[in-house]
């Protein structure tokens, strides 16, 4: 059995619900963090839980919890699901709008399953497609992912795995994943705006901080696609290396060895 | 009490629930339509169904009913709630995907409230202010009003009703209604893409057919806030006047002749 939290009411994950005049469900307005757990601990949680008020704050969205509260919560999902190695989500809404329109008291849910991290760097390398597309507020993690959703499509007819968004050819992310590559120079460039301000993202540019030279800037898909490395970075994939975009090689198509270093380093800041 | 479909099921509006893994509440990824109920029968319905059915088929959802199925549970509705004058909301969700990402099979939800009409055109015009905004799928009508909910805070600031968007400067829509304007030559104009083809932008251009020049072409701010007259249409307000934009008179600042005749030949449209 698995359980979930609806606004602090502990039920089956079948049976959360959550009432259909949500402005999440009528109006998308809502948001949400997610993190791993690891051997029963929640991994970066206070990462995430600043991320979750920032989002929050910037949505004008009152968490109904205190952090010490929601901590709790999350350790009580914990235990009852006797999770080990799972992914839970903290989700936020603008509530029960009386006009259907308004921001009003948020829901909150929290909900997960088990999950797994890679133990490896992957084999198989990702092909993606760019797109001329920028999220709504992309520094929120809010739940706008209808353009991506939408791709889908798009994507397997081009028999890639996922998208590339950009503006007039500047790069921003991927609808879950943070971008990166590695120049010629061995330097790690990551695009400076129109991206969510990913953890894993965070945690890779303080682990490069002492192993290589970083920049944080505009970058333009003729860059990324010259570039002799390029990964993703996402809460579940860790590092996972890019081999194609549109089509076109990056590097040798192979991952390579600033992307396995990354990954490794990655490795050691977790639960054994 | 008021009574709401969820998936066919008749339920208590305060009890119909949908779970907290439907795609809409996780991923924005959902639809709808509106319309209104007058002297208890559904106003427009073919065209509001020929929408709904449009906004599934670009989204690829396929709606679990056939549409007579979906017009006979609009008629039990409006009898068990014994509606004379309301607003239906006919809500379409990507369905509680395995993976939390895809399309799944749909939710579909209906539910609605008393609300009543204009009788006459609105005294008090609206002022907007203009934003650089464009929908995503701007020709579907989906849930996605994140930017639009956002922005209320805004509009007020800045004194104002609602926002007008615009891309580089080219007018699109407001969040939940069409825009027209009036011409100093007495020609209605209306922007030609980025916006949701509305149904009552639909019988207002079939009304002015035959009573002034129309064009559905491009139109930059600066036309359009040195316009003669100008006025929002939607399916709850008809025809509403705009007096300003960006704190810009439109026209005198009152309501004009043009938008009176186009709400006035409306009505004539509607059940007495």
């Amino acid at each position: 059995m698995n359980y979930a939290f609806v606004n602090g009411t502990l039920c089956k994950s079948d049976e959360a619900v959550i009432g259909i005049q949500d402005m999440a469900l009528q109006r998308a307005y809502g948001m949400f963090d997610y993190f791993k757990i690891m051997a029963a601990q929640p991994i970066f949680l206070e990462d995430h839980l600043d991320r979750f008020w920032n989002s929050a704050r910037q949505l004008r969205l009152s968490v109904p919890v205190s952090r010490a509260q929601l901590t709790d919560q999350v350790f009580e999902l914990i235990e009852r699901n006797q999770w080990t190695d799972a992914g839970l989500r903290l989700t936020l809404t603008a509530g029960y709008a009386p006009d259907g329109y308004s921001i009003h008291t948020p829901n909150l849910l929290m909900n997960g399953q088990p999950v797994e991290l890679p133990s490896v760097i992957s084999a198989k390398g990702l092909r993606l497609i760019s797109y001329q597309h920028i999220r709504q507020l992309p520094e929120i993690k809010s739940i706008d992912y209808l353009m991506a959703v939408w791709l889908q499509d798009k994507i397997k007819a081009a028999g890639a795995d996922e998208v590339l968004y950009h503006q007039q050819g500047f790069i921003s992310e991927c609808p879950r994943a943070n971008v990166f590559l590695i120049t010629g120079q061995g330097v790690l460039v990551t695009p400076a705006a129109g991206a969510l301000p990913g953890i894993t993202r965070k945690k890779i540019l303080e682990l490069a901080a002492t192993r290589m030279p970083v920049e944080i800037r505009p970058v333009h898909l003729d860059e990324f696609k010259t570039a002799r490395e390029a990964f993703i970075s996402s809460t579940t994939k860790i590092v996972h290396p890019i081999f194609a975009v549109d089509g076109q090689l990056i590097g040798e198509g192979r991952t390579g060895m600033f992307s396995q270093t990354l990954f490794d380093a990655y490795l050691q800041l977790l639960p054994v």
